[in-house]
């Protein structure tokens, strides 16, 4: 950037002073540059620097601002230039996609590994030459985070260090396997998971853990009273019931304690009872108290208490990140505003901010950002105009459509028909035509299932009926596309599904033309049309909305879930690979459910299976889909019991760790949704918010206007003075600005509506209070800032204010 | 009562005001009161008449105030003399009894009847006479009713005309009954449970009918949602697993549905996937799928929703039974003013309503809760003093102790000894001593009975051991009841259990030793005193407490859910008596479960037993405990199919229903619990309650002084005047007083809290939101009071005040 030209100084002062441009000193100085010192008067070589010295501080500040949204600590914050190094390097989307890479190949690794998933098998070289490679990766990241942290800040810092340990423990294992070219028993690749909850991609995951452990306490405290009483009924039992030697389930106190334990989850009910049963009927009484109590009782007891526990956690959550995300944006504040103005943020400062928070934003919507936030009108942003700089930052910035259809500008007949076409698809009778439509679809597909027989290749036959209805939706799509424009169709989500089902289905229907066999699946998914009946009723509509706000920490849940059936997989395949097999179990009570014998009926030789011996840990897709199994927990005790008989009593203090681990986990996962819906439903009775406002109104909506005048201004300023070189964005606003005609253009910022502005919303008196007891606990944001005005000059510039 | 005597007269203005001993006619007269005119002059007879028409009124007024407790709509009110007589006789406790007994016997005689428990069977003719006498017992209660609400009102009832036509049918159907000598398909004995839950001691269970419907639409939308999706899925599935003919699940398109509605409930679980899973590892996707969308999201769902709902139903029914109460207090206060003093009612009128109101009421409580009433300190009650009728009613009075200790007054050995083990148990060393040996009991049992060898008759042997430690139990009881005074040990609910416990194991011992039969089970209950270390934690303490606080509450869900059992049994019973027995089912796929056999292992035979037969409708008890069964879900399909295999396909029909019916019922109960719990930790929260103060802080409590003068005046007053003959209570009163030796005594009234107070204080700032628009909608109380005036004499009062 050359020198400031005469030009830049025609312009008004009120603009001036808006885009800072006089030869501003930042109030504080970026740790990262060491070489600037105070300079006096504006000579090239000093406003270099001076320039530089600025660069500098809008590097820092945005990173505050990404640590802010991160919630990354700020002790973690760079200290000095080596550290900027080392930080930008490890704050990169190519850098954490590596990270997300490494730590999925490792976790991979275990299709491969000694009980391996057959058509994935890898030699022992190959495998453990791959889990080296990965845990160098893993080990060079690592290092970056050390140069960055400092060795101080690593070694407080836990994560890492745990990381760092499993590291160590990981390679020491992997060269022991390559030298001795055999796994050994290698429990500890459960703790592989490690480095991916570690990824910063996988914050959600970490902050669900998070949860969990901190809604232990109580629910261990009701699980212990849950296993207490189970004692003392095992107790019970076992006196009241071992005297019949036809019950096996209460024959020891060991037995009764189990018995019990199964009962806790239902798995073996009316057969544990029925033995006891047949001989006493009054003894039913024992068990319908034993549930009465353990199962309806303390059960849902657990879930009160982690449902009580939850929802304080998640406000608490949501009150830190909210106090952390100001202090981002205060530290950010200090380190934009100039010597002389040390009160606000000017354009140029903020520009050069946006530049390094989000290098691919347009200049015009850095611009129009600055202008979303400016809400008091100033020339300059104050502190409380920046605190919304989160939720400004995210707005998609488009100018305010003139007029309402796509096809305003075409010819009148095209108008017309198109016009027609827009009246057809928006008006009722056509939506309550199609939903006719699909009702019917849905009778029809329903009888003529019911008709075919038994054994016809279903997937063979295309009816009629499924062409003709196919045709309808198609014709459907057509129109409501060219009647409402692709852009607007495609905005709905609604529209979205029923466009992809009919997309698939006509794949499908082209895929059986040209009989390819694999893709006979889409074919069977066109029931799926039928879903389209829900957007009728009221609930649905907003039951469907929830679920799809809640998906991505629902997704979040379920990779938790993830994390902990691959630790127990790799567990329960390092222990029992291989255990149970067709008539393994033999001398075992469920030896039943492990029978595969050929039984001669008559003439005819038919193959009795009892399948459990499909429930296995022989590599870890088996491990999952048992796991899987064990969390639905019907009939998990024949597993428990099958495994057992085949290694020793101490294999089931592994299902039951397992089930009591998942029953934690699930309790959660009941808690979160049911804490999602009633807070979704209270917060929608509390802000009288018709929950069937039309789709575009939802979200958030920020609304700015700019006048001729201030574009053109804008543009010179970029032009001349910030050395922006793409500004094709700002000058296609001008160009718009004067096509239009009109002296100016408002333009609309949307973004989609998130939990956090849902909780914003629904805390809004308690955050108020957050504020104020935040601002007490710390020192003023103003106070501190004034107290590091310490030259004579600035505090001049202040008693003028 | 004589004419009012010389002496009374001599009393004080502020007194005579008080007592409103002139001669006050009241404002509004009694409906009862028909003979009643205008009295002008205070002659003999006119008195006498006046009087007559003040207890009409304290009787209207009773009665008013007995509707608002109970809850009964105000349309009900008796209208006339005539209606009040039978309204008398319909309302008292002999009359409640009655009406349950019936009920009960009626519901007790499917016991007997037809398919009868085998030693309760009684012939035709004996049972279907009692039915017949049950019948007239409560068609005469409806009798007294018609009387009671006149013809117009019985119609508009809807409760009482459901009962009458149920009592018609049942009528129709004995008489035949007793004609033929034979019982035909009675299904309309499960209409049986009406005449219960019409009971006026079954409020509650009324109350939990009408939130369950009330739940029931939100309800009925997610069950759609559900089944539809079970649906689409089952048509999925009979499309991709009915090739495989080993597969029986989804071999056709009923088998599917009834597959996955089963899976639903997790009965089926891993075996419905085993044969697709063993043909194709992939297909475990669609289990996976569905089990996730079903079973974890919308059953979630379910209860999110029932959640809400019945958050907000429990506190609408809150806010109408305030209101309603309200209003009761408004419609007594007006029948209670007189003319001369329109703003308030004397200790007079009070009493005279008290006698009606609780005729049981000793003399001093009556005095006494006018004085708790009586916040402001002035002569009469204010209607706004008056609004807290219902939080007083209940109290128990008891003068302040001067002494702490039940020994005070003992020779002074005598009170140190008692001192001393006073200071024993209250010591934290004791208690920790105590737990100390709870916890050593707790572990020498379990290592007992594990050592305990199988078989051996354990409830013969009396471990020296039980003995050692009972005789700690019952050293702890003496010295705790010695030290604390029975009364004070008696109120705490712990103490009481102690005791118990402890009574309940000497009694076992005595059994044992007298050998006992019968009693056996009393020893088995030892356990039971580890229950105690639970007292040493804080949020047990809290669970436990809320347990109780609940159990009310609880034990009307518990009869609900019996009402639906009993009517499901009854339609049971009608269809599927007598149709599953040993080895019934060979034809279907759950045979194995209803096999009995003989099978020789060795030289041995074995009676191998599938047990499921026992399962079975076969009478009333023996289908509730299968009813019980199917509420626990698991392997319930096994009875379904068992039943279906012997009947037609339609009996799934019933299974299924039932699924659904208990599923509301249990999701309700699990809100209920969720609610109550979030709702009492909420509370403790709000107010800072620390919820460990001690337990006698705990409850509702009323402090009130009485001075020497006063207590003296009022026995005078009743007893010259109220013509009151039993009034030893307020004789020891003021006797009390006297030995005091001071100037006044205070009484504390106490009641323990119940769920009612807790929502007062939770919704406080509510509640003057709902009395507001209560006034607003209706006539505002005073107003509707002064417009009755239209006297000319009154109006003069008006104005004089």
């Amino acid at each position: 950037m050359g020198p400031i030209t005469g030009a830049t100084m025609e312009v008004s002062s009120t603009f001036d002073n808006m885009t800072g441009l006089t030869h501003d000193r930042p109030v504080q100085t970026s740790s990262f540059c060491q070489q600037f010192a105070s300079v006096g008067a504006p000579d090239p070589r000093a406003q270099n620097s001076l320039r530089q010295s600025w660069e500098m501080n809008y590097q820092e500040a945005a990173i505050y601002l990404q640590e802010g949204e991160n919630n990354d600590k700020f002790f973690t914050h760079p200290r000095n230039a080596h550290a900027l190094r080392a930080y930008l390097f490890a704050h990169n989307h190519l850098f954490y996609v590596m990270e997300l890479l490494t730590a999925v190949l490792l976790m991979l690794l275990s299709l491969s590994e000694a009980p391996a998933v057959p058509f994935l098998r890898l030699d022992v070289y190959v495998h453990a030459t791959l889990e080296l490679l990965a845990l160098v990766m893993v080990a060079f990241e690592l290092c970056m985070k050390l140069r960055w942290l400092g060795f101080h800040t690593f070694i407080r810092h836990k994560r890492t260090m745990v990381k760092t340990c499993v590291l160590f423990i990981q390679f020491i294992e992997a060269i022991v396997v390559l030298v001795r070219q055999t796994s050994h028993l290698r429990v500890t690749r459960a703790l592989r998971p490690i480095f991916l909850v570690d990824c910063r991609y996988c914050g959600a995951v970490r902050r669900n853990l998070r949860q969990i452990f901190q809604s232990l306490p109580p629910f261990i405290d009701i699980l212990l009273l849950l296993l207490f009483f189970m004692v003392i009924f095992a107790i019970l039992g076992f006196c009241l019931f071992s005297a019949n030697s036809a019950d096996p389930y209460f024959s020891t106190l060991e037995n009764s304690i189990v018995s019990l334990f199964v009962l806790l989850t239902t798995a073996n009910f009316p057969d544990v009872m029925m033995p006891a049963y047949s001989k006493n009927r009054w003894s039913c009484i024992f068990f319908i108290v034993y549930l009465s109590i353990e199962l309806y009782f303390i059960m849902n007891l657990l879930l009160a208490v982690v449902f009580d526990t939850f929802n304080g956690v998640e406000k608490m959550k949501f009150k830190s990140l909210l106090l952390h995300k100001r202090s981002a944006i205060e530290h950010a504040f200090q380190l934009l505003v100039s010597r002389q103005r040390p009160d606000g943020v000017c354009l140029k400062q903020f520009d050069g901010l946006m530049r390094f928070y989000r290098p691919r934003m347009t200049a015009r919507d850095r611009f129009l950002t600055f202008k979303a936030l400016n809400h008091s009108g100033a020339t300059m942003l104050s502190l409380q105009d920046s605190y919304k700089f989160y939720e400004v930052i995210g707005l998609k910035w488009k100018a305010r459509r003139s007029g309402e259809h796509w096809f305003d500008d075409l010819p009148r007949t095209a108008f017309l028909i198109f016009k027609g076409i827009n009246l057809l698809v928006k008006s009722k009778a056509f939506q309550y035509a199609m939903y006719l439509v699909v009702a019917i679809n849905g009778i029809w597909i329903l009888v003529e299932t019911n008709m075919l027989n038994v054994g016809v290749s279903w997937t063979r036959v295309v009816p009629w009926s499924y062409i003709i209805f196919l045709t309808i939706y198609g014709v459907e799509v057509l129109l409501k596309i060219t009647g409402l424009g692709p852009l607007t169709y495609f905005s709905s989500g609604w529209n979205l599904f029923d466009f992809s089902v009919t997309v698939f289905a006509f794949l499908g229907l082209m895929a059986l033309a040209f009989d390819m066999e694999p893709f006979y699946f889409i074919v069977v998914l066109r029931p799926l049309q039928l879903l389209r009946l829900f957007k009728i009723k009221q609930r649905y509509r907003n039951v469907l909305d929830t679920m799809f706000e809640l998906f991505p920490r629902m997704a979040s849940l379920g990779l938790t879930l993830i994390i902990f059936y691959y630790s127990f997989a790799i567990v329960g395949m390092e222990f029992f690979a291989d255990v149970v097999y067709p008539n393994c179990c033999n001398t075992s009570t469920v030896a039943e459910s492990y029978r595969q014998i050929n039984v001669t009926i008559g003439n005819r030789t038919v193959l009795e299976e009892g399948y459990y011996y499909l429930n296995n840990f022989n590599n870890i897709l088996s491990s999952f889909v048992t796991l899987f199994e064990l969390t639905v927990v019907n009939n998990w005790y024949i597993t428990m019991e099958g495994v057992t008989s085949q290694t020793t009593h101490w294999s089931r203090l592994y299902f039951m760790t397992f089930y009591i681990v998942t029953m934690v986990v699930m309790t959660i996962i009941v808690a979160f949704i049911l804490d999602a819906f009633v807070f979704r439903m209270n917060y929608s009775r509390k802000n009288r918010e018709p929950l069937d406002d039309p789709e575009d109104e939802k979200g958030i909506v920020f609304e700015t206007e700019v006048s001729q005048t201030e574009a053109l201004q804008t543009l010179d300023l970029y032009k001349h003075t910030l050395g922006v070189t793409n500004l094709s964005s700002l000058q296609d606003m001008c160009v718009a600005l004067e096509r239009s005609g009109h002296s100016s253009l408002v333009f609309v910022g949307r973004r989609s509506r998130t939990k956090c502005d849902l909780s914003m919303k629904m805390y809004e008196e308690e955050i108020q209070e957050w504020y104020e007891e935040y601002s007490r606990t710390n020192l003023q944001p103003d106070e501190t800032f004034h107290r590091e005005l310490d030259s004579p000059e600035a505090s001049a510039t202040n008693s003028i204010n």
